[in-house]
């Protein structure tokens, strides 16, 4: 199993004063995300993708990843997720994950394609954006959940308590689930950030919570259209970013009947979308 | 030509207050970067990257990207840079960059695809990915220039000066290039960081200034693997991060050279790697 922190010698320089001390370091590394039928590494598959990520609930993340990107819709479309066995030394290589898939899940290799030859058409653009997630969106937002103000502010200091790798190494990001009354249900760490919402899709998914339309999603970081498409794809109700939304992510919100909140702190935030939520 | 910024009512919620007002978001858009041969669009070409970026300097990034990519090497490179023209209605297509290549550019469009069937290598991991980079990288970074602490901290200060969407918006990355003596050189902002570094790229390729070894760069946020990579193609001497590096990152800059400082503060920051260049 990798580690997720790894410790380093570093120099320190403060004022005119330099040391040389000990420090902690968010581990980074690929993983590599690959889907194919029946059980054995050499059939038909197809790398689907490579993130860079820290390692832990690796499982998580690729079934949540595969979730966002509609290439599944249940735990039962996947039969198996098993790391590549090298087939040299018999030594398990952790930094490959392979999903086998059900063979109901009729995949279209050549449609996860995202590259290209001659094509014509001419129009990428925030509304056709949208407009991409609306087509494969399966959960939704309709609930009618309220949420007072307070239990907002207090999601602020409820991330920072649980946020060990973030104390340790100060660059980490993380997404974190609560219910309406502001009760921590899981807290994903990544450096990220579309990472520690995948596991936290992926932890759903296991778990059959999805969608999670009576949950509030806190983001560590900034609130950007893919973690608003990710939000979308899992039917989250209400997400709080601590740092700011960009134009499309608010858009996105509105469209989603999402209730977005941007620069959360202890006493105060901004809601960008769908306001009526919060009472 | 499209924006950076735009305005936005939102509901500000401050202690037991709530207020109407008026804010600015970063713009999000989405621009597909495709390369090909021939003026025309309708010639051989692929879409090798959509990216979601803030709008502005978008040859810059086109470039930044691909000679970041190892696309392309020089300026001459390239012959032209056009948006795409929509056939039915006539108009430009803002999102929509086709960089026309030099012949002497051989493409293997195969080459490009990310995605590939039924590989049988198991061998990911942060040393490959870092072997990778080590095979094309051209700019090898060898110079002995060194710079003085008074002048890393006080590039913390110039950023916040110049960053002029980040003060309307709070949620806009940058990247900054700097002389030894601290004069600041070009800034480029947008949502995403690796795109703001891009831009940096792009611009110094048309200004003929790479590789970079006489400059200081510096991040809005944290170090990532990514960002070294970029570092380590343009030739960059000193990175000089806000936030944190993760370990590959650190690991990067230790095997091209490159001094690595993170956590930048006005009095304090840590140096990560070849810390003989600060004195």
């Amino acid at each position: 199993m990798k580690q997720s922190v790894v410790h380093k010698d570093i120099t320190k320089i403060k004022g005119k004063t330099k040391r040389e001390v000990g420090d902690v370091l968010a581990v980074e590394e690929p993983l590599e995300i690959r889907v194919g039928y029946g059980p054995e590494n050499n059939r038909e598959q197809k790398a689907i993708a490579v993130t860079m990520r820290t390692p832990g609930n690796d499982e998580e993340l690729a079934l949540g990843f595969l979730y966002s990107e509609n290439v599944i819709q249940s735990k039962q479309d996947v039969l198996s997720i098993k790391p590549c066995i090298n087939k040299e030394s018999g030594e398990i290589e952790d930094n490959v994950l392979r999903v086998e898939l059900s063979p109901d899940v009729k995949l279209n290799f050549q449609n996860l394609e995202r590259n290209f030859y001659t094509t014509s058409s001419c129009g990428v653009c925030g509304k056709a954006s949208i407009d991409s997630v609306d087509a494969v969106c399966v959960n939704r937002v309709s609930s009618q959940i309220t949420v007072k103000t307070e239990v907002i502010y207090n999601l602020f200091g409820k991330l920072h308590e649980k946020q060990l790798n973030f104390s340790l190494t100060g660059g980490i990001h993380a997404t974190a689930i609560f219910d309406t009354h502001g009760q921590i249900k899981t807290l994903r760490e990544d450096v990220g950030r579309h990472n520690a919402f995948d596991k936290i899709v992926g932890f759903s998914l296991l778990n059959r919570t999805l969608p999670l339309q009576t949950t509030i999603a806190l983001l560590s970081g900034r609130a950007s259209f893919e973690l608003l498409q990710k939000a979308a794809m899992a039917g989250v109700s209400i997400v709080c970013a601590i740092g700011a939304p960009s134009n499309l992510a608010v858009e996105l919100a509105e469209s989603f009947n999402i209730t977005l909140i941007g620069f959360l702190k202890e006493d105060q935030f901004n809601i960008y979308s769908h306001p009526e939520r919060i009472i």
